[in-house]
């Protein structure tokens, strides 16, 4: 067994421990929302974050858990609401929350997660904690209000993208490592460094991810292939695609895209044309560009077996297959 | 004019100017659906109440706009997930949120709205407030589902009305008071009393505007009477009118309620009733309750002009007429 999965099978029962201690406060009725979505799996890498860093920056303490499990509710949360926009049928394997509970309790209840996250960083008593928490949550908002603005009128533009990807993905992330940065009490030089590499991890992290949406081992993925082809969202495998095409074939896509037109057999045709050029393969190069910057952040931090184990990250999501 | 009303006519355009300058700050895909609710207009009770709360204990500087503002942000964060809530087509005489930006969109511009009101109180450095804050949240969120789930098996509990209220009004309007108190970095003692004086406020609050949908002048109300009974919702009118009939009749109206089938004639007995026995009478005298013991919070404020104003809002809640 690698030291990293060592790590993550000592933590995640602490983890999962403690999401479940501040879960028991909510109201019942938000509660059993609550779990439904938090208790179904998650490979928590958000909070696995949080520890690495604070321990890596010398925080000793216990108390680190209910911070580090804040950011796997703000990230449920968002998983939530994002299932009500996406109307998702389910989520890890499981009846998504609003067909299980209803609309009304699921906006509730992603509410109450999102404040309950609040409250568990306010207890820390490090106000730039808080600030980068609220942060976090706005960007993430405001990365899906973009993402869905651009299905509704799609265009292969690589900077939109990135900002999409950024505010959905990489900026939680991010606030992942610095909150445990600010926890562990770092100097400016440090946290600019732990920030540097929780939003360079997560930018490689929804690269991959997207690449793998077109060019996974299907039968490890557990869904078929081209997810994001199909709810219309715009990619950096297709924004790569689109831009070997001419004009007129490209518009036609975009056109069908964004009125829902595509056929199956055009979908898996563009999906087969992105494997053979092997567009996944140059996704995950961009991948590479952000994992190494991360790695470069991660030099100045001190040599506990906790950088080790960060480095590892680094490799994982490289090296992601499914 | 009125004092009250001569610092409301002040300090309007001021709230108003903080509530763009900190929408501005937002993508435009946010900010359009953030100024769509909160620039159609509103009394911003929250926000008058945090100033005159400070001032009164003693604040004077001018970066109270903000945190006045932040308040009215979480309120119209809740209105408008509110409104999906209530399938409401108009809020403040405009298109609701979500029938002219979308779910999608009204879903996230709420979380970010939230987001914004934390992220405003964050820049203050004082923790507890970033507390107080997450608090109200969460239990405003706490209390719409618990309406919810009485709309779906409603009950004539008295008790389980006034938590509900407490959540969907009162704990808002309370942190409005605290926040204002924290600003002014109140003793001990001086917070909890700004905390009953919220509390209190925001109970009667709540009760005369349930009163109101049973018997106000609804040429002034603008709305017909018995929007609650409509919807389902079981306020005290109510519950007291229930209180007066047989087990069978009550059962027999709740019945109706749950599954929709209270006809149009049927809602208008209730209301003429309600009206005849002068139970909107007896609910304003519970509302008048909280009102004594809001006044008591006050008696140990310092004799600044503001006191009066804050008592003057006490009178001004009992006697609202629409």
């Amino acid at each position: 067994m690698s030291k990293l999965s060592d790590f993550f099978s000592r933590e995640l029962p602490r983890i999962n421990a403690t999401l479940e201690q501040e879960l028991a406060q909510l109201n019942p009725l938000v509660k059993e929302v609550g779990e439904h979505i938090l208790l179904s799996g998650g490979k928590r890498l958000r909070p696995m974050l949080t520890i690495l860093t604070a321990r890596c920056l010398g925080y000793q303490d216990q108390d680190i858990y209910p911070l580090a499990c804040s950011l796997e509710f703000l990230h449920s949360a968002t998983l939530i609401h994002d299932d009500i926009l996406d109307s998702a049928d389910t989520r890890r394997g499981q009846t998504a929350c609003h067909l299980a509970f209803g609309l009304h309790r699921t906006v509730l209840a992603g509410d109450a997660l999102l404040a309950l996250a609040n409250l568990i960083v306010a207890r820390y008593d490090i106000p730039a904690m808080n600030y980068c928490v609220a942060q976090a949550i706005m960007r993430t908002a405001t990365g899906e209000v973009e993402e869905i603005a651009q299905i509704r009128s799609p265009r292969p533009d690589r900077t939109a993208y990135l900002e999409i990807i950024q505010g959905k993905t990489a900026d939680l992330i991010r606030a992942a490592c610095s909150c445990g940065a600010m926890l562990a009490r770092a100097d400016q030089e440090r946290l600019d460094h732990a920030d540097s590499f929780g939003f360079n991890v997560g930018m490689a992290f929804q690269l991959v991810d997207d690449a793998l949406d077109y060019a996974a081992d299907h039968e490890l993925l557990g869904k078929p292939l081209g997810g994001d082809l199909r709810e219309g969202k715009i990619t950096l495998p297709l924004i790569l695609y689109l831009q070997t095409l001419q004009k007129d074939q490209q518009g036609e896509i975009l056109h069908k895209m964004a009125h829902d037109l595509l056929c199956d057999h055009e979908m898996q045709q563009i999906i087969g044309q992105i494997q053979e050029m092997g567009l996944d393969t140059k996704v995950r190069e961009e991948a590479g560009k952000y994992l190494q910057l991360a790695g470069q952040a991660l030099e100045s931090f001190p040599d506990a077996p906790e950088k080790y184990l960060l480095q590892e990250i680094v490799e994982v999501v490289r090296s992601r297959k499914f």
